[in-house]
């Protein structure tokens, strides 16, 4: 039986901006196990709590559900062991949990005010309050403050970006010479300001570009056949 | 024969505050190598010459020289592969390479305009006017501005060990149960800072802290028997 994976949708029913949820449908087509996409709305917390979350993606596999992007990888890792693998070794795994912390608190942080203000338009209706209310009280300041800024965030962005683009520069991966869980986690930032906002974070001439461009061809282009701006 | 290093010295000949010397002498050691450092002043370039390198480390092994301590780690570890891994395997080798710019440019980066004026004091007096011209044209301000603004850049770096913090909080090491590469490479930016500024990077509740301490006694307390503040 497929897995069922709840995944954070736009008013547009296949517009998926969630980079959580990005990092396990490519690990999911990694490991190349079946799987289907339910939209999940923001206000539908209801809906996930008999999982004990409040956000996506949950996961829902032979009647267990899973919550949490780690713990999701973990999870299919550990049970689909003889799959192709998200990350390898023990020590892989544990390499792994620093790109995660730096994806959620540094990459996130530098692209949020990016494209933070071109989510709202893009939201399901019944969001919209939500959104602007929770999103402008953690940022601080309204999001059309933050869209006025948004030459000096890109600026600060790309400084973010640097250890990213040397180490591309020098290898196809961050795994090496073929993906691993590490490409899906920082992948999934890059697939969420696609999705919503027509910003290029990346110029055609970085090495981070040309990696996005990699794995937008994965798994039969995948990644790209999503509704996105570049 | 015991490998010899070129080890960045300061006035006093045993303050070795270059944090790549540092990456390389932990290595060294968790491979159980036998080396003898060889104190070098920042001026001392046609020393090095003959090895194709104007800054250390340098390691000369059976009268081979390598330089670069990226390249010196990965010489290390294809050398003697029958020894404790630093990476362990392939992929892991290529994750590694993110922690390396990551403390390269962001992490040094932040620490920089934080400990670079305490440098001074302690250089060499045929260095000094070297080290003055060399980084104040580098950071695009004097020393004494840097030394100023002490209280915001030590915010800024508050934020920027904020993943790192994370991932400790999480594991006893950042490859995971034990040290590897990765950690003496961050660890190193730390021993750089302890060896020069009398400034706490890090305050002991911290995770990052704990860590640090565990490196400090690894090795029979190795990296604590060198000159340093705290």
């Amino acid at each position: 039986m497929a897995i069922k994976m709840y995944d954070l949708a736009g008013a547009e029913e296949n517009r998926r901006f969630s980079p959580y949820c990005w990092r396990i449908k490519l690990s999911l087509k990694h490991k190349g196990l079946d799987f289907d996409t339910i939209p999940w709305r923001l206000t539908e917390k209801p809906v996930i709590a008999p999982y004990n979350s409040e956000r996506v993606p949950v996961i829902v596999d032979n009647g267990r559900g899973v919550a949490d992007s780690w713990t999701i990888a973990n999870y299919l890792e550990d049970t689909y062991g003889d799959r192709l693998a998200l990350f390898g070794s023990k020590s892989e795994r544990a390499l792994a949990r620093f790109y995660n912390q730096w994806t959620d608190v540094t990459l996130h942080g530098a692209i949020g005010p990016i494209v933070v203000a071109d989510i709202l338009p893009h939201l399901d209706t019944r969001d919209r309050d939500y959104f602007r209310t929770s999103r402008e009280a953690r940022l601080g300041t309204t999001l059309e403050t933050l869209s006025a800024r948004r030459e000096s965030y890109l600026s600060a962005l790309h400084q973010v970006l640097e250890p990213l683009r040397q180490t591309l520069a020098a290898q196809p991966y961050l795994a090496g010479d073929t993906p691993r869980y590490p490409d899906f986690i920082v992948f999934g930032a890059f697939q969420w300001a696609r999705s919503i906002s027509n910003v290029r974070l990346v110029q055609p001439s970085d090495p981070i570009e040309s990696w996005r461009q990699r794995l937008l061809d994965a798994f039969g282009g995948f990644a790209r056949r999503a509704p996105g701006y570049w």
